[in-house]
């Protein structure tokens, strides 16, 4: 019997899970402040769910890692730099303990535990307030020669198109993310003001949630902004498997758990895009099954592989 | 000492090297018809280079290949399909056989012996009448699970663009190639007939290699014309490099042995548009080292580390 803990580390949450064989048997949700990737609140929640037959932990933290050195580099979300962040665990804990980042983490969990499982190559791609992700090829992970593999939301997706966060212009993720979809309705409602999207969302936020849930509810005009989304998500997505060719897609992040009424149009626009057709199939593009525990997961069955 | 035979199975040529520890010591090039990946002409041509020491032969050829079961699968250059290329050669050269697509061989060949040496996560990317390339990960080659990795020249790069051949609209090779710098020389000739590329080129074909023989002459529109296919191509690159996060990228092709003419404008570009710029470096672009013999010399070096 193999006891593991996982820790999700991100900007102002901090998940921790206890895995015996593969299964959760404890887990814990709680804020933290931003201002280290280790705070006393994440040994504390650490500590909620411990047992004594802890074998090893495991942590994906949210930013750039370097894996092999057990370092927190730097992250947009949270705070310090070069932090030693398996050191720190080792120290603390008395088990040994691996480091990597979060969608690293999460396509571990997904490759093993959840979507991708009896996969050999990999992507998870992340869909949320932007686009990340992780390649998997040969059942092993690939972080690339400075741990930036993966961060396909910066994809030149359209020259001159709309401004990004990172400063560029036309990034995937301009036009395929919560905030696209969120831009989208808001313009819709605006040119249509006595619609159906307008008259049921009057007086509540629009926003990527509000937006996907009256799609789900069947909202037509709601349906095709999602629609639209998805097909600029799969036009990506082409890319990915023009690059790459892999042998399935695992869409994680808030908006990828939308489903069918994004993945649909999705797959039908990639299908169309697809170079080589007659002699390839698309790869499957499925929903991520963890979740929102995919990275802490992820990094507890880590753990239980390295010992 | 170790001699094999590397094979390089274009649709109309063929180049056949031996190679002895690495070191090319003999080589033949000859026109093949294009109706089978085996002709009787490439029996000759290797005949002609064979030598009774000879333990092994790799081939590369241009299309899909299934490495694993030796077959050339399909392409648009080579006749015949599902053909057991590998078995074929065993048979009548009575040594075993190691077959790949030939980007793939090529990617071998600049990794082992040329431009690539000492690296261990490799981008080759050609770029010629279209672009493509090959994927190396951990020194090894990745070629997908369909064998379709690199094909990133029908990489969507601006919606609504150019018509490729490959039947959609804006591929990265409509606007970075040697058909794309043809098309951009000859709007330019039209748009300044008195020009000095239009009275440099006045009489003769106007194609990439006249454009880029102007520009190597220190024409300064022609050069401008380079520089901007190679900004086109730096900026295609830049989304390689953030999916991949590759140590190096070799270019090879005919426009790509260019030059600097042509790298320079792709870096700065790059480099410009790299995503987390202060927390990476741009990996080295790099123009290729084995010219036209890549694909043979990598299949002959495969063929030697397979024994």
């Amino acid at each position: 019997m193999t006891t593991t803990i996982g820790i999700d580390i991100g900007g102002t949450k901090v998940f921790v899970v206890r895995v015996v064989d593969g299964e959760i048997a404890a887990e814990i949700r709680t804020e933290t402040a931003s201002e280290a990737p280790l705070t006393p609140a994440i040994f504390d929640a650490i500590r909620q769910v411990w047992s004594s037959d802890v074998a090893a932990v495991g942590a994906g933290v949210a930013g750039l890692v370097d894996p092999d050195r057990g370092l927190f580099v730097w992250g947009p979300h949270v705070a310090g730099t070069g932090i030693p962040v398996r050191t720190e665990l080792e120290k603390e804990l008395g088990v040994p303990a691996v480091v990597d980042n979060d969608a690293n983490m999460a396509a571990w969990g997904e490759l093993r535990a959840g979507a991708g499982r009896g996969y050999r190559h990999m992507l998870l791609v992340t869909l949320g307030t932007g686009i990340g992700g992780a390649v998997v090829i040969d059942e092993q992970i690939y972080a690339g020669i400075s741990g930036f593999a993966g961060e396909w939301g910066h994809m030149l997706f359209d020259p001159g198109g709309l401004p990004c966060d990172c400063g560029k212009l036309g990034c995937w993720e301009t036009v395929a993310s919560g905030p696209a979809l969120t831009r989208l309705a808001r313009n819709h409602v605006a040119q249509n003001p006595q619609g159906s999207l307008a008259t049921r969302l009057r007086g509540s936020v629009i926003d990527g949630e509000s937006v996907t849930r009256a799609a789900d509810e069947g909202d037509e005009p709601a349906r095709s902004l999602v629609a639209q989304v998805g097909g600029a998500f799969g036009l990506g997505l082409c890319n990915l498997i023009a690059i790459l060719d892999p042998e399935i897609i695992v869409v994680g992040g808030g908006l990828g758990s939308v489903g069918e009424a994004l993945l649909g149009p999705a797959r039908r626009v990639a299908t169309d895009a697809l170079h080589g057709g007659s002699h390839r199939r698309l790869p499957p593009i499925v929903v991520a099954q963890l979740g929102s525990r995919a990275n802490a997961v992820g990094a507890a069955l880590r753990a239980a592989e390295s010992l």
